[in-house]
């Protein structure tokens, strides 16, 4: 591709308004513009590498032996009312209706139209296992869409659905997924880690996350130091103290805030499913995990925080054996604690379990911190920045049995379904490479998402007949490699054209000019290295096979 | 791919509501479901043939030197509203308001985006040419969705949209287009036509449509038999006949209808601008051709019928002098005409102009017929069917004036810049492929749109090892040659097997079996061909190899 003749819209300005480095570097480097809040186009510089990203999954998903279908984006409300997601589904959701005044929605996600898919298509076990898969524009009405394109209303997702007879199947697949997801990420050049997660709203009892590992990530994710444990922080479980609680020292006073010298701890009141106000108490250096809290049997789902008004009416604040309390595992091994009244501020010293409070009932309510000891007590946790790129499901029965998707087993009886679902959110991939991979210049694709491999950077190409035909044949020699280069024929300054190519990203540069044809050399620089190197005009070719050997090779 | 990890799902019966041909055989082959009205789910099938469709199309549109890029589904009405579609546009277009209640559309077509995207990123006549393309999901909300994918609501288009800072340059890329599109559809292997066209209401002066033929196809368009005069049936000018018109004879009369044997004229009352009604008097055989009514001046635009009523008001409805007629070329060359009056159903004989009616005002109004002069006066018009698959447009500044797209010119003035438009239904490329290729048996895809090149049908797969055996290995090597193997490995009936390949349409079959491999042979049947033939097995991979070879390679 002639750079004269592509659309190349490149700014040293940062964009108002953008955050992240992925956003700015995007819009900085020609990408994507928006359209309007949460939507983008993709200029052909962008799209360059989405596509790279799309192939990548597909050829990896047809390789697992899913199938492609494509469903609509626009979906019938009646699927929406039989999984019950019409009312339970939030904002997000875009609904509206049609000329006929037939409620319609934009699809965030396919699990109805494909569950009626399934019913209507497959009715015998023998037809199963089947995943079917997309990759497909979804919507989802963010109330403050940002960060370009990681956080937009409009973007591309791969969406795949399996289906089963029986968990030993699901979990077959769930694995194929599992090492599909490994390989994609892989093959995509990015830093990434799996790890366990909870399934949250869309059901389901076993799932995991893959998240790009970048600093700017919005997620926490967790690893042990001496195994292979990784969790996203929400599920990752906090082992109890192994020390016994201390026996209780002196009696309960009251003190002044400022004297409490004591560890303390700190409750937060939540309403429980009784309509009494139940307190979780932790230690006031650890935070409250709010989906571990959500799992409790004796809160009210999803959690509600009790009212400031509500509290003050609570009988009593100080502590005493009447109160409601859930005790997280290393709270519960304080002795001589502080406490301090949510209402009055009034501090307590030397308050024990077993004495002042009744004893601890117990749970897991914490986030972790780094340095607690791993879940499967091996070695010690380190927390990570990530970026969710993927997520895989084990969905269980939630839609097969709303929408009454059921197969004829061996023995002639009906069975309800069981599901599973893969997501890779396409477009949010892009952002999250730029997020991993790029530095004060801008950003430094790896070789599979690169828009092009090879950048040629002539000298006076306008002028110099010599720069120009050595320049042209390099051109015809490479691209008869099935090498994808940019001949920056602009006839910008040096100084620009190697700032605009190092912005976008290109991993390879070649600078041809007099001085070095001269010797029969050129100039070849990698994106990633600090300085150039004269080459052979003729090692050219087998340098860049060389550099663009799939990494994933082994 | 083998038949048993693939999702065929095929059925014998018609299905109810199907009424064409293509929309039967998609539902028949298992290529696409429905989801709601106008909304169909692209099964694995069918799927593959788009993406074909697709591919070619991107494939040639980057030859033309066209950019990729991706503008969102959702558009915010305030571009509409800049271009005055947003009132203008009728139903079909899809308005609702986001959760913030901010009004937006779904994308029909993309003429506002692209020229927004264009006002913001190129200021100077050095960046034109250039010509944008997508291949993106379209919705328009058509009243009666039907025909399948043929008239859907959803639907995959190639839509390209270049700029131009001169008529000259605009006239190069659509010459460029023109020819590209003829390379798209000679591509895909289909027998199409590129006709003249009225540019309808989206604007612009000059355009041609690209049909694919086919007897079922909606739209009648005419060809010379002496020149390479085509155009779409609305457009196709009509000569004025050569002859004289007669000398009166008789004086009127006012007769019985029954004994009319005169020529009679027919006469469509419309409202005038004025407010008062026009009658359009066609030769009783002829139809008034409503595109060419709507280009005259004297009428209401869009045509509005005088109502009934109206008419029956009208003064006298006798032929006389004071009738505000607009008379086809053909009708005014009539004398001793019958006229039946409108309200009354009186008929009068002998009616002739200038003595009974005014001399005429006479307009080109009519479709041609069969056996009609050619408009550029060599051969005669011939009409034939077709369904419209593309379709080029000159803009014109129709949407730069309104969006204020300009560009500096070298002067350092500006200038709006003049605008094309190019689209493909690449999803009823599809169907209009399956219209215009199949038999009583199924569809008969041309090669390039094919879902796979190969169907391998063996006896008794489960059975027989030496036919298992024989099967796999074949497999393996046309796979190993890049050709797309459908592998029936579903043990079925043979009936049940070849009536499934011939339904789904592929191209070329083998079967492998124990008698005939017994002397090295299989046999190989062509799907249009009647008959199979013996092959033997050492010949099969070279034969492929011809049979694949891309028919346009001339």
């Amino acid at each position: 591709m002639r750079a004269s003749a592509f659309h190349l819209s490149t700014t040293r300005e940062i964009p108002a308004g953008a955050e992240t480095v992925s956003h700015q570097l995007m819009l900085r480097a020609g990408m994507i513009r928006q359209l309007a809040s949460g939507l983008y186009t993709w200029l052909p510089l962008g799209l360059r590498v989405l596509r790279r990203v799309e192939q990548i999954v597909r050829e990896e998903m047809d390789r697992s032996g899913a199938l492609e279908l494509l469903m609509p984006v626009v979906q019938p409300a009646e699927l929406w009312q039989e999984s019950a997601r019409w009312e339970q589904y939030g904002p997000e959701l875009l609904r509206f209706t049609d000329r006929h005044q037939r409620p319609f929605c934009l699809g965030p996600t396919h699990e109805e139209v494909i569950t009626d898919l399934f019913r209507r298509e497959i009715h015998s076990h023998r037809q199963l296992p089947v995943n079917f898969y997309q990759i497909q524009t979804k919507f989802r009405d963010e109330i403050r869409p940002r960060f370009g394109i990681m956080r937009a209303r409009e973007f591309l997702m791969k969406d795949a659905y399996s289906f089963h007879l029986d968990k030993d199947c699901l979990d077959r697949t769930y694995q194929v997924m599992y090492e599909t997801y490994t390989r994609i990420f892989t093959r995509l050049g990015l830093n990434f880690r799996a790890v366990r997660a909870d399934s949250g709203s869309i059901g389901g009892s076993f799932s995991h996350e893959f998240h790009v590992l970048a600093e700017s990530g919005e997620d926490a994710i967790v690893f042990s130091n001496g195994s292979d444990y990784a969790a996203n922080i929400e599920l990752a479980a906090a082992l109890p103290p192994k020390d016994a609680r201390p026996v209780p020292g002196q009696p309960m006073t009251q003190i002044a805030l400022d004297d409490a010298t004591e560890s303390r701890v700190t409750v937060s009141w939540m309403m429980g499913n009784d309509g009494t106000p139940v307190g979780l108490v932790l230690r006031e250096e650890h935070r409250l995990n709010a989906i571990k809290a959500e799992k409790l049997p004796q809160l009210a789902i999803p959690l509600k925080p009790v009212a400031a008004d509500a509290l003050a009416a609570l009988k009593g604040h100080a502590p005493h054996a009447g109160m409601n309390l859930i005790v997280d595992h290393a709270a519960a091994v304080l002795g001589d604690f502080t406490w301090i009244d949510p209402g009055t501020g009034n501090a307590w010293a030397h308050v024990n379990w077993g004495r002042d409070l009744p004893e601890p009932t117990c749970a897991d309510l914490r986030e972790v911190t780094v340095g607690d000891p791993s879940p499967e007590d091996e070695g010690t946790l380190e927390i990570a920045r990530g970026i969710e790129v993927g997520h895989i499901f084990q969905l269980g029965t939630k839609y097969s049995a709303a929408l009454n998707a059921q197969v004829l087993d061996d023995a002639g009886q009906n069975r309800t379904v069981i599901m599973g679902c893969y997501g890779i959110g396409v477009s949010r991939v892009v952002a999250a490479a730029i997020e991993q991979n790029h530095d004060e210049r801008g950003i430094c694709w790896p070789q599979a998402l690169a828009p092009f491999d090879v950048a040629l950077a002539p000298m006076h190409y306008a002028k110099s007949a010599t720069v120009r035909d050595a320049t042209d044949a390099l051109y015809a020699e490479l691209q008869a490699a099935g090498i994808r280069v940019l001949l920056d024929d602009r006839n910008l300054r040096p100084g620009v054209m190697f700032a605009d190519l190092e912005l976008i990203g290109i991993p390879h540069r070649i600078v041809i000019s007099e001085r070095t044809l001269g010797h029969h050399q050129v100039e070849y620089q990698a994106r990633h290295a600090p300085e150039s190197q004269l080459i052979g005009r003729e090692d050219i070719l087998a340098l860049l096979r060389d550099a663009l050997e799939p990494q994933d090779r082994s």
